[in-house]
């Protein structure tokens, strides 16, 4: 290992894309690198944004664009200081769930939320941390809610959680948000494409991490 | 009566200071004048920010000062769109019990968070709407707080909830806050010492509403 610095690594994509196998092969990555890996994620990861997850999620709750933009925040500005930092400060890996990019695209292209606030309040909760490297897993968004869909059943029932049920337009206009976002910061954000099986596309990810952070 | 214009009117003070009292005379001094009313408060108001003051009222929330600020944030997006715009559209009249100024009191002065942060994000939250009138019940720290022990004994035990447990300090900061705050706008924002009886107070809060709103 060259570099025993912190890294924070974050996972985005649609519905369905294959985050968290993702993560769970990156962190087993890392762990046979010899390196000690926290897997987290956004909304949740904490005790307390367990209950702002169950708001956020809830198939019933009638809430506005913007108290789900606040509300996200908060599950973040809690992650950040229980989870994601003091992690970090041990010299763990950690490797996240989603993140600020997630709602750009979700509030931001999703919802219409003017940018300059979810910049704004970003910037704020997450204490203006960002990842050393993003991946954001392509995949074509029907194919993606699907899967997503198939997962979900046993825990919301067939109509699937309030997100999933939002419009293909919807879906459209998030995934049009990480590619906006990867063409502003290409040096962070990675596109990766899923591949036909989950181990093609975990290859490709780690050579992006290989090149990207210069390391193993 | 000589205008029929939207009012909004907020009612601001420490632990105990008679803020539940104060709406509810307010209410009915209104409605005596004719005209139809809607009490809220912050945080809370509505079914689904009643969630929120749940993660935040709860003894053992163990959450951070910026958490708990966009969870204020995330039930005043709810409220303000929810409950307080749409009756201010109609024509009501809307007391609210706490407001923008509770946030720069309890979590500017109180936990000490930026008040630039907490000016910027009341302004997205509240879509910019300040109260027209700001009743500021301002009661000695002590006092107040044992007030509102023996109101909020049956609700959370003996100990009181989150807030309430906090030191002296904190609820004299609190108090330096809205008073700060009182200087600033004190067009806006009347500092009304509580009187012996709660009576002799809301004598005072109609003079200030007749003076300011010049109505009534």
């Amino acid at each position: 290992m060259k570099n025993k610095n912190r890294i924070f690594i974050t996972i985005e994509g649609g519905e369905g894309a294959g985050k968290s196998t993702h993560c769970r092969l990156l962190k087993r990555y890392f762990e046979t690198c010899g390196r000690t890996c926290v897997l987290t994620r956004e909304p949740g990861g904490t005790k307390s944004s367990e209950s702002i997850r169950k708001i956020l999620l809830h198939p019933q709750s009638n809430i506005f664009p913007l108290t789900e933009l606040f509300l996200y925040e908060a599950d973040r500005a809690q992650h950040i200081q229980e989870i994601v930092l003091p992690a970090l400060k041990q010299g763990k890996v950690v490797i996240c769930d989603r993140f600020i990019d997630a709602t750009v695209a979700y509030q931001g292209y999703g919802r219409k939320i003017d940018l300059k606030i979810i910049e704004q309040l970003n910037k704020i909760a997450s204490f203006a941390l960002k990842p050393a490297l993003t991946i954001y897993l392509d995949i074509d968004a029907k194919r993606g809610l699907n899967n997503a869909k198939k997962l979900n059943k046993e825990s919301y029932g067939l109509s699937g959680d309030r997100i999933e049920r939002e419009s293909a337009l919807f879906h459209s206009n998030v995934r049009k948000g990480y590619l906006s976002q990867s063409k502003k910061e290409p040096k962070r954000i990675k596109v990766i494409k899923t591949q036909k099986t989950a181990q093609e596309t975990h290859n490709l990810i780690r050579e992006e991490i290989k090149k990207c952070l210069k390391i193993y």
